[in-house]
């Protein structure tokens, strides 16, 4: 199977310029085929501010309003997404970008108030969670030399965007395309990798098997809001995901060659 | 050599929800190949306004300062683009929407201070003006089943995203697709089509060659706001587009098949 690397940046870098523009470089230059899906930072909050739109956030996740659905479909999908692309395409890589709607390539449904994560009876509005992947475009995008970003907006079908996690995006079509590609799935964030001690940022856990996660959970080692990013990371290894790693965006390439980051591994 | 069905829609149906759903849904059911190039419409100044961004007009053209093309990336590219391809996917059209940065599909370079159209001297600020159009990847997305979406955001490789004209687009779309399809464009807007007397939607000229065009010039009976559009249909048909149409968005059927709006011809 060919190589194909799929690596999820969060907002922390989408909200600097600079660094942004330094992993897009680092981005341009992986050989083979690959895939970037990108969240959302904090242009959306501070656009639905500037017009006077309300954000509601429940237990760090936002409560999606038409209104704030408006504002994410424009700034994830439109500002981010594009501009993502064209300083792809300025560093020599064929970029091209995508939201779930387009050709059908993430179908989602609207997330019920009865399905909810954490509290109970929230009602998240115009939240999607992934439903199926199509594999196909993707392929066939992929085999033309293509790089593929992706913007976290679904659509259910009939006519409905929805807002949907990045996070749970990368690891949907990283499953997708497991069984076709030799996948490595990198979420890079603003932390070195999963830390023995949050605050340590040397404290780095190189690689972290489903038992040792059992051991680390029952010890209280792992910091609460890395626990979402890990089950994510063991259900892609637990469904034909090569390898999942978790790291640094500025240590891109030292992520992906294994010499930074945590490595997510089978037992 | 299979025909190809470019539409041009305008700002005042995308204003319209009702119009634009009306539009989209006989836009899914027209046969075989089709793209759909849209423009802005209201929404990107009502954001504008509401964020504090002034907006500046000249000769009807917006100036397109750093903040204002934020904006209309985020509502061409982003809101109108994604849910228009929404609404299509909802219609049973397999649509993929696209800026001119993806896939470098459009490239364009900022029009020049020295170079504008109008009033001498001014300057457009981010506006694009098209170099070229990538036909290898429309032409395998057509190939495979999409019908194309669009928006008039392009960008010039080196980074930076460009405002420009959707009618320009189209054209533009159309001459590069007209050496390999049998090429249908088609400009809908708000009028049953090119009229001899502008305030009387019955008087609508069934279709004008290069000869008739330049009488009705002489005798000023073309509407000044019609020019620029007659001028684009010119130049397509001149550069092998089979065949233009001018005319009403909400008789889609009718426009194609030649029973409404005005034909565009050789001499």
């Amino acid at each position: 199977m060919k190589p194909l690397t799929i690596i999820k940046i969060g907002g922390n870098i989408i909200d600097n310029e600079p660094k942004l523009a330094a992993f897009l470089e680092d981005f341009a230059a992986i050989e083979g085929k690959k895939i970037l899906v990108h969240g959302g930072g904090k242009l959306a909050t501070g656009i639905a501010e500037a017009m006077g739109i309300k954000q509601q956030m429940v237990d760090g996740r936002r409560i999606t309003d038409a209104e704030t659905l408006k504002v994410v479909t424009m700034v994830y999908a439109g500002y981010i997404n594009k501009n993502i692309v064209a300083q792809l395409q300025a560093n020599g890589c064929n970029a091209i970008g995508l939201s779930g709607a387009d050709g059908n390539v993430i179908q989602s449904h609207k997330r019920g108030a009865d399905t909810n994560i954490g509290t109970a009876g929230i009602d998240y509005g115009f939240a999607g969670d992934v439903d199926t992947i199509n594999n196909s475009l993707l392929q066939s995008l992929l085999n033309g030399g293509f790089s593929i970003i992706l913007s976290p907006i679904t659509h259910n079908m009939n006519g409905q965007l929805l807002n949907t996690n990045a996070d749970t995006i990368a690891q949907e079509i990283a499953k997708a395309l497991g069984s076709i590609y030799d996948v490595s799935l990198v979420y890079s964030f603003e932390k070195s990798g999963v830390l023995l001690d949050a605050n340590d940022d040397t404290t780095v856990i190189a690689s972290i098997n489903p038992t040792y996660y059992e051991q680390l959970k029952a010890e209280q080692k792992i910091f609460a809001g890395m626990i979402p990013k890990l089950d994510n990371a063991f259900a892609a290894i637990n469904s034909g995901v090569g390898k999942v790693i978790i790291g640094k965006a500025e240590q891109l390439h030292a992520l992906i060659s294994g010499n930074a980051g945590t490595t997510i591994t089978h037992d």
